[in-house]
């Protein structure tokens, strides 16, 4: 087998990867938008396009096996590819979140709306961010970014915190808004569990790049 | 690298992958105890004990990029690495889960009961089960019990939601429930996630098998 077709293989995996994070960025954007501006429409096109999202995780899967059977891949090429079949594996779950999300809205829909929105979209903006720039941080193995990318978990997770400590209060003054209030909520933690997605992806650039864990913050107690 | 070493290796990443399920399903069984017994000791075992998962994953990885390193490993074997790679990712994450369970019970243990706990206690011991049969089915390459695990994730489901409207109902009927009965509904997708998980797990022992695909129903559609 060629190096240089090992390398244009490589190459596609990284396009495809990208390609499965664009989708995965799409599914959040519009689960969102649809809760936001109402439309029902665009909830069904996230769970409709997850199909996709399915079917190219697949896709990669057996491309990453293929790289892997050729002969004797650099061990530098093993890592990378490893890491590519943890990180498809994360977008594709990434993807469920949205379609949760999307579920949620067409719940909500039915119901009239409890309150603007304001932190969720906000929320889910940030997330989407974050799955996006964890996959530049892949194809570009940039852990810099990807270890920015780690820092910014922590104000999607205190987002979460407010936006259900303001719904508890919801709840305790109308008990009418209950049902609505706990969909929020879901929703709130949907799009914490996609942060979390990409927080893990970074963590598995960190450690391809530099060798090191910054997973499960092991690095912190080994410096202490 | 000879034959034996490599099959030594293999039994030793098979080993390691049950020790990993063993720990995951206590850390599940502790965290629903501590909640049950309302006993935070146990909580704060389960979220100790998890650091032991967290290395116990990274050794795992590491072993299975050695064998993936090995001269020109069979077809065979590669799907068999690459699964456990998967898996080993699962099985850390459904720790991940149990330690949620066990954060949700320290804030439970806090507040007095609200009801006995009947439904949490036997969704947790259903998605245990499935945890532990799952890494069976990957040992043992049995796709039958793998099968059956997965049927069994529309059993968790239902009793979700069943939990779920039960505390609705508390949550319309005494505002003053809420807090605690946003917690159990937690606790309860925390188990249903672990269900998913363990089920994801057996959806990569039917394809790692049989070459065919019950993820995502894709199977189902393709018959049709």
């Amino acid at each position: 087998m060629p190096k240089r077709y090992f390398d244009q293989e490589l190459k596609r995996l990284n396009e495809k990867l990208l390609e499965m994070a664009r989708l995965a960025e799409e599914a959040i954007s519009r689960a969102v938008r649809a809760l936001v501006e109402r439309n029902a429409k665009l909830a069904e096109q996230v769970i409709q396009a997850d199909e996709t999202i399915n079917f190219l995780e697949i896709e990669i899967d057996e491309l990453c096996l293929k790289l892997l059977a050729l002969q004797q891949p650099l061990a530098v090429d093993l890592r990378f590819i490893a890491s590519a079949l943890k990180i498809n594996n994360d977008l594709e779950r990434i993807g469920d979140q949205a379609v949760n999300i999307a579920e949620r809205s067409l719940d909500l829909l039915k119901q009239p709306l409890l309150k603007p929105l304001i932190d969720i979209p906000r929320m889910a903006a940030l997330a989407q961010k974050m799955v996006k720039d964890s996959l530049d941080a892949f194809v570009n193995q940039d852990t810099k970014l990807a270890r920015r990318v780690c820092e910014r978990d922590d104000e999607v997770d205190d987002l979460n915190d407010q936006i259900f400590r303001e719904l508890l209060t919801y709840m305790m003054q109308d008990p009418k808004t209950i049902a609505r209030a706990v969909d929020l909520i879901l929703v709130g933690r949907h799009l914490e569990r996609i942060a979390d997605l990409a927080t893990n992806i970074c963590e598995d650039v960190v450690y391809l790049v530099d060798g090191k864990t910054i997973k499960h913050h092991v690095e912190e107690r080994s410096d202490s």
